[in-house]
């Protein structure tokens, strides 16, 4: 069962989101050029956590242009609701759902806005779950996609494809996410499919098998699969950097391999598709100040973005922006090192020392011994090649050896950091094809665009994707909350002999102990239970 | 006498340049689309120094959108002939003619190549110069103005006006614009046109008035001139910050003030306008590491580009195009301070200690007594109101009052720093009109750009414009190079009882005594000579 067209009011995009801040008359007389009612499909790809210089220093260490540089069209803000600078919560809130939000908020409105310019209004309902753009490709039947090299569950893909008060709450992210009936979900964090792991008791793995999707845990059988539903879970945690992976996990595909791979089962849906892509690594790096995770990650990013427009460009309906969320870590091309010395400073000065790294830092961590006896080996495949004898000194007496280790090397590269957390500047926009975002825009922006491409406005899907429990059914019934399983809080509408239970995070009301499939999940929020104004409507007629 | 559009071979721009990285189709036909051959003015504005986080914190510190955000379109790569991280003389190059160069160099071809996909054979001919967009325009009929709050004869300004081994031979620099019949000229500098500073002994404010300019040294008279040729010199170095104007300087112009009279002067001409505008000095102040200058600066900047905007999108035949030439100081908006609680910082706390600040470092230091007695007071200025008793401390202690002043509202703005000298990351492109730059372009795209909008090739004009001098006149008469005054070396060609003489840096040549003026300057670089195709005729023809 589906929420008819006519129910969830979609319309044809009427406008193109092409940023908040103004705009001439020749940027929208483009915009329009550019406006094409036939976009099909939408990826949107996410590099967490990438500055500028990130980038710059990545295509420099690859010698030769990224598939991104054929993209560039702009800039985006990336401020959170309550900061100058966001955390990926947030920023994954606003990509996907239109709104910024606060720290650690996952698909829901904020309660707090400290921001210049963010409507204060905005936190007048706080914790409210928002319709992320996957799940309005999905109510339009567009097949769907969510990939990460982290954990799943973690804050980007959490974004877009769940809502949560706080980003920790796997459990809950999850069990959403696999009631979701997202088509193809690839990437990291079995741990939180796992019943042992779970408070809830849950064992998801039986779930997905039950959902018909064909379950995979390694590269080969990713590759294999014929199926056109795929979960393909290959880590407990994280993936490993792409420049570690050969050795340390030689098992897991590549972001590129899972993106080239969900395109290809998701474009058999005449109806089109819609496929978020995130390389989350990068950002990890950079809280370590680790360039070459950095760079690695980054490429492997940019390999993916490679398969998106490939696509794209064959296909001609389809809609790719690829963004930043953030910056992270303050990295600079240059450092006190070169503080005179830069304009006659070559590439190789700043790249040749970091292509001595065999691995990235946790790569090469993971190679240390227990008694730590190998530390110096360990520096040499973190590129700390014929350490000086102040170098091993180092190294040998660190109580930080991470720290180190990032030190030396970013003194050898001549790199600057100023901090070990994410940071405030604009960032490149990438997009292409019909539609697609240009200018100097909000990060909010990017899910507006999206929903236009794909021919609806996430305000209308909130508001009929998550009403209130007490105000969809109060008049009607007596709603009340059964948390007798603490963990598996139940949301109960009793109308004398008609009884309706909705089991948090699933997609699923049993109305006198019939079941029945719903087309979005519910979500607790803020305490408070949402429930879609298309299964009122269902518990009301139900027999 | 000009030289006739035959001989410098213009041919309406066939192909638009918009960057040397893979396009996609779509781009290609979006280029298309905005291929306007009615393109009558180009305006070319440079941040100088201005990375990504300046522009940010810029808006927040304005506390709304930029002109500069209506215009965001992509990103340019600055990276020189053989550095990485560039200085402003090759960015200057780069922009203005079309060319990588390297450091140091002013309009000339590089020496030394040493970045990975910069053509070794542009060294085949080093300190060549080579002709800069204001040349062309002027060969084409157009009007030219040149803007800076620097000294005019600084790196960027002089990089589009002027050809030298070495951007500090502000001597020659100086010369070969007031002979370059530029009609509007305001900046600072005014030293190096007075005699008493000059090595040459020449009076270059002698011959600005010869050649008719309206000769102006403040706001006031600036902005009251009728005059189609003005030459404004409003200080003997740099102008003022411009948030220490007002105290320091209240008779200097503003940029925005410099644009839009000189707008308004140059768009009288019926063949259309090219102007270069640089806000020098956001560079300056990140070298010292100073937010307070770089924000100031960065927002009269925009300012300026609010002028250029304004008319163009009016006139509807204007191309604007606005970049930072580098990135400078690794500021980063966020740092140590901001490390974990960087998701719930608002923008408050990056600005507000800003805005405690009266006037920039520059400014501050300025109002230091010869004593050092008022250093408390100085801090207030730069925004260390209330100092806690180690912020007294430090103050009274520093040895290097500057350096500490800024560590201190640093720390308080949670701003970090990575150097004090420039960095090599992507910045953003900012264009607007028919023809415009988009993508992500090489700073060398810039030139070309607007030489195709101009219609142009910089190529086929350098290949004119700068014969060697044995090359264009050996075979003809006998060459050589009178440095019996050493400051004012002069090519003598000598062909019997016809004997031709070029002063260095003149559009001047004397022939029997008879002086012709020339369409563009003679120059002398790398010890060679080089004069125009035009002038080779012109001596050939003359009696």
């Amino acid at each position: 069962m589906r929420l008819s067209k006519k129910l969830i009011g979609v319309t044809l995009a009427s406008t193109l989101a092409v940023g908040s801040l103004g705009l001439t008359s020749l940027d929208r007389e483009e915009a329009e050029a550019k406006k094409d009612p036939k976009v099909k499909n939408v990826i949107v790809l996410v590099k967490d956590g990438v500055s500028s210089t990130t980038t710059t220093l990545s295509r420099w260490y690859k010698g030769e242009d990224l598939a991104m540089d054929q993209m560039a069209s702009g800039g985006v803000r990336t401020y959170s609701a309550e900061s100058a600078v966001t955390d990926s919560a947030p920023a994954g809130t606003a990509m996907a759902t239109g709104n910024k939000t606060n720290d650690k908020f996952v698909g829901v409105l904020p309660e707090k806005i400290a921001s210049p310019g963010v409507d204060e209004d905005l936190a007048d309902d706080p914790y409210r779950p928002v319709t992320n753009v996957l799940e309005g490709a999905k109510l339009n039947g567009k097949a769907t996609g969510l990939i990460s090299t982290s954990e799943i569950q973690h804050a980007t893909p959490a974004a877009f494809s769940s809502h949560a008060e706080h980003r920790q709450q796997y459990d809950n992210i999850a069990e959403q996410q696999v009631y979701q009936n997202i088509d193809v979900v690839l990437g990291g964090g079995k741990d939180s499919l796992e019943n042992g792991n779970r408070e809830d008791g849950e064992n998801l793995l039986d779930v997905i098998g039950d959902k018909g999707y064909d379950f995979v845990e390694n590269r080969e059988d990713l590759l294999d699969s014929k199926s056109k539903k795929i979960w393909g879970s290959f880590a407990p945690a994280a993936l490993a950097y792409d420049m570690d992976r050969e050795v340390t996990q030689p098992e897991e595909p590549t972001l590129a391999d899972m993106t080239k791979k969900s395109i290809q089962t998701l474009s058999k849906d005449k109806d089109g598709f819609f496929l978020f892509v995130e390389g989350s690594k990068p950002d990890w790096a950079a809280h370590a100040n680790d360039p070459v995770g950095m760079i690695s990650d980054t490429l492997s990013f940019d390999d993916a973005v490679k398969e998106a427009l490939d696509f794209a460009k064959k296909d001609k309906h389809t809609m790719v922006i690829a963004v930043s969320d953030h910056g992270n870590s303050g990295i600079s091309i240059g450092n006190e090192n070169t503080d005179s010395s830069y304009p006659s400073t070559p590439v190789s000065a700043y790249v040749d020392p970091l292509k001595e790294a065999k691995m990235t830092l946790e790569g090469a961590m993971s190679q240390l011994n227990q008694d730590g006896s190998n530390r110096l080996e360990v520096a040499e495949l973190y590129g700390i090649t014929n350490p000086t004898n102040e170098e091993k000194a180092a190294i040998t007496d660190s109580e930080n050896l991470e720290g180190t280790l990032v030190d030396l090397l970013a003194q050898r590269a001549n790199l600057g950091f100023t901090t070990g957390g994410h940071t405030g500047e604009d960032l490149f926009l990438y997009s292409y094809g019909p539609g697609k975002p240009s200018g100097m825009i909000e990060n909010t922006d990017i899910a507006h665009s999206v929903a236009d491409a794909m021919g609806f406005k996430l305000d209308k899907l909130s508001k009929n994707m998550f009403i209130e429990a007490e105000e969809a059914f109060g008049k009607w019934g007596e709603v009340s909350i059964d948390s007798s399983d603490a963990a598996n809080p139940v949301l109960v509408v009793d109308k004398g002999r008609k009884k309706a239970e909705f089991p948090v995070n699933k997609n699923i009301v049993i109305v006198n102990d019939r079941e029945y499939e719903l087309d979005s999940v519910t979500v607790q929020s803020g305490g408070k239970f949402y429930v879609s104004k298309d299964a009122v409507k269902l518990v009301k007629k139900a027999k």
